[in-house]
């Protein structure tokens, strides 16, 4: 591991809460407007349309659009199944800012600073540029830059969005770790030639679906990102 | 100017000393090896082929390359004017480097630390991601994205690289304002509807071949970073 130069990140479940999140943006914009629903339920649902939204764009049946689009394509395919099919277009545009404003978990700003003084580190998520932009801004993230999806034009697990990331250092896929709490990530980076780093992330989805180990071989499996950090003797 | 929500910034001439940079880091490389040349004027031949590099991707006679690749080509063109024709490979590629190590002016970082905390950051450069990695990292340059040409596919003036960085933000052009030392830049941000600040650079080339003020009509004219926030009141 000791050619390491770069640490690439999963970012939705990996860095960030999505789950609560959501469900807390969804609540704050639509309990003043007196309603009441299962704001859990709703993340779920709308998280529920994530891979298959992608996968139009990873097939290529459609062409590339930043997850912003497809977010909203996917709340107004789900709002009906929630009594919600009325809404105005200003409360859903609202409603899509919720993937904005995200919480981290606790241990990744103090895990990255140190992690950032022996390695770049950049985001490499579906989520695009301006998702990532405002994620940082709230959670103290050091980002060198912002690759993945936005970057490659197209969406992981597609080798592009690994391999451009890896292009714009200037370095070789061995010499990046990609870090996630998701084994399809991983195994995608690793068949690449990237180093890989799992972080069990149990809390991302309290219902139990969640991978609390890798499915797969990892070569550092943490449970966190400050100790990932320590693993790594950042 | 109370729109704006983001700053794009022109990097080479206009954030750092590129002339001076590169002649240094040329002398580095060559001098232990018995070399003993003019390091400026190294500099400027180097430089002086930039424009006609990017026409060839701009105009679609070549596929987009990274800037990296471009000063590759065109220092394999000027060595043999510097009697330098036999160098290696490997010194080529240390000499390439020189655009990843150049000094910030010494008014940037404390301005850019001032206008991060009204508005969102990025470089607007024809340089790729990794010479602005280096140099952020170098010269603590704030950034919240790397934009630019290797994020749009292609080199300024063409509009594509100043209107990918405004989505990129989910911002429209009037919401932007570009900075740069030379009009060219600004004239083509200004005709897609950015806002424009020069910042004046006299010290580019000492030779007296750079703008001591704008050549076109622009929002802001300054003489410094700090001079531009506080002109934005940052």
């Amino acid at each position: 591991m000791n050619d390491i130069r770069a640490l690439v990140f999963d970012v939705f479940g990996t860095l960030v809460d999505w789950r609560d999140g959501v469900a807390r943006e969804a609540e704050a914009v639509l309990k003043p407007q007196g309603y009441a629903l299962d704001w859990l339920a709703l993340a779920d649902a709308w998280r529920g349309e994530y891979q298959g939204a992608m996968e139009e764009v990873r097939s290529g049946r459609i062409p590339f659009c930043k997850l912003d689009v497809l977010h909203r394509r996917n709340l107004d395919r789900i709002l009906p199944r929630f009594g919600l099919g009325a809404l105005d277009g200003e409360t859903r545009r609202a409603l899509n800012l919720a993937w904005h404003r995200l919480d981290t978990w606790p241990d990744v700003p103090a895990g990255l600073a140190r992690l950032r003084r022996n390695y770049l580190l950049a985001p490499l998520s579906n989520g695009n540029v301006s998702i990532m932009v405002d994620l940082a801004r709230r959670n103290d993230f050091p980002w060198d830059a912002i690759l993945g999806a936005e970057f490659a034009g197209d969406y992981k697990p597609k080798p592009r969005v690994y391999l451009s990331a890896a292009a714009a250092f200037d370095l070789g896929p061995q010499d990046c770790l990609m870090v996630a709490a998701h084994s399809y990530d991983l195994k995608a980076a690793a068949a690449l030639g990237l180093r890989t780093a799992h972080v069990a992330r149990p809390d991302e989805d309290r219902r139990g679906r969640c991978e609390v180990a890798p499915t797969i071989p990892v070569d550092i499996a943490a449970n966190s990102i400050e100790d990932l950090a320590a693993q790594l003797g950042a």
